[in-house]
């Protein structure tokens, strides 16, 4: 009843044994202590580097390699100062649905912290994207966004300032954008074009995220359009690789 | 008509500068470098590390570190043992469309390369997401996955051997898989679930597809039905992170 090389779908293919068959001796060490998280269960602490280095007879450095990159992976997460299990990685559906919703969904509170709000004038290539003048004045928001007070993301949202010139008065940056646009300016969303990609975190982002900088992210460009099928939004969003995931329903 | 900070959307925001005013000096080499990359164009050679050490009066080991971080993020690839300046990454639309057609609409020629074909008896978690019964035989092929015969990914397909008895006789590994259950089975897609996420290449991925073990890839995990909505085909493909970014229209 095995899978072939102990291998389930969905986990790395006969991972680790290179063709020529030597397993690199910390990638053996990340595969038993894999195993080890599995029985432990999320939010317990994993043993000491140095109990591993005995339990697994290496030396220290082989098991903080081990380790680093279960934490890249999101296997592993820090809790202050201790190292504990983590959960499985949030799914969050690809749709015109907001940030807020996507997480509630999941059963995990929404937040985000305002970065910055600012205003100024729309260059050329923003200028196509939203079908704003060169020239015209756009804001710029920026926030963290958490969930259950984690700091998962930051977001940059870039709008014309015509659209809603009273963003930054009446807008609370710690609530819903999409309810703010659909219940204060009876904007609604249509559809939207999205490209994701794989980025490490500069260490800017890295430090109002709260990550190590070499971190995978996952990076949303997003344009918005209304009912009407005219771009209101263009959105960057980078999210923590180690902490998302994203799901989709292909149809024809 | 400059973007705040000099940050046009979609680049890094603000890239680099943390609140407390210092940028790490390789993190300034690397946006030095990345603006030089802008200047060359795709295939020409970069200057080599002494030069450019010269050239931001660092230190040599600065300049790997922001060299090593541009060839993850795919600025920069290898070329022989030249290090040149690497083009756009492919879009790639999430779509039920096969790899092979995705590849072709950007301009470039698909390839595979088998690397095992074996049956084995299905396991649980499995069986519930193909609806096979379980210790029922299933195919395990695992194929690189080729751009104009650039390795670009590792696909690994589970289909209920039932379903397509001969997969191992009458199938060119070398093709489609989806125009074979098309053409040969008369077996059309309709839907599929799909969920992406960022993950480290395992050192036999990175052995078969031929990238640094530390290459952030993006893994899309994916079940498709056909048309009768019945589960067809789990399939596992690893994407190199710094050549595929995937795009998606969102509607309601």
């Amino acid at each position: 009843m095995d899978y072939p090389n102990d291998q389930a779908p969905g986990a790395p293919v006969r991972s680790g044994i290179p063709e020529h068959g030597r397993i690199p001796k910390y990638y053996a060490v990340k595969a038993h202590v894999s195993a080890l998280l599995d029985e432990l269960g999320e939010g317990e602490p994993l043993p000491t580097e140095r109990e591993l280095a005995v339990r697994f007879e290496v030396a220290r450095e082989t098991v903080r390699q081990a380790l680093r990159e279960l934490l890249l992976e999101g296997r592993l997460r820090r809790q202050g100062r201790a190292t504990v299990v983590a959960g499985p990685k949030l799914e969050q559906p690809l749709s015109l649905a907001s940030y807020t919703e996507g997480v509630r969904r999941q059963g995990r509170r929404p937040g985000r912290t305002l970065i910055g709000l600012d205003r100024f004038p729309c260059p050329p290539a923003l200028a196509d994207e939203i079908a704003v003048e060169r020239g015209e004045p756009v804001w710029h928001m920026e926030r963290v966004l958490l969930a259950d007070d984690e700091r998962v993301g930051l977001e940059s949202t870039y709008v014309a300032v015509a659209r809603m010139p009273r963003l930054d008065v009446d807008f609370d940056p710690d609530s819903s954008f999409y309810s703010y646009v659909h219940e204060r300016l009876g904007i609604d969303f249509g559809s939207a074009d999205e490209r994701i990609e794989t980025v490490l975190a500069t260490p800017r982002e890295a430090l109002l995220i709260g990550t190590p900088p070499a971190l995978p992210m996952l990076l949303i460009h997003r344009v918005s359009y209304d009912t009407g099928g005219r771009p209101t939004e263009r959105v960057r969003t980078l999210y923590r690789g180690d902490r998302f995931s994203f799901t989709t329903r292909l149809g024809n």
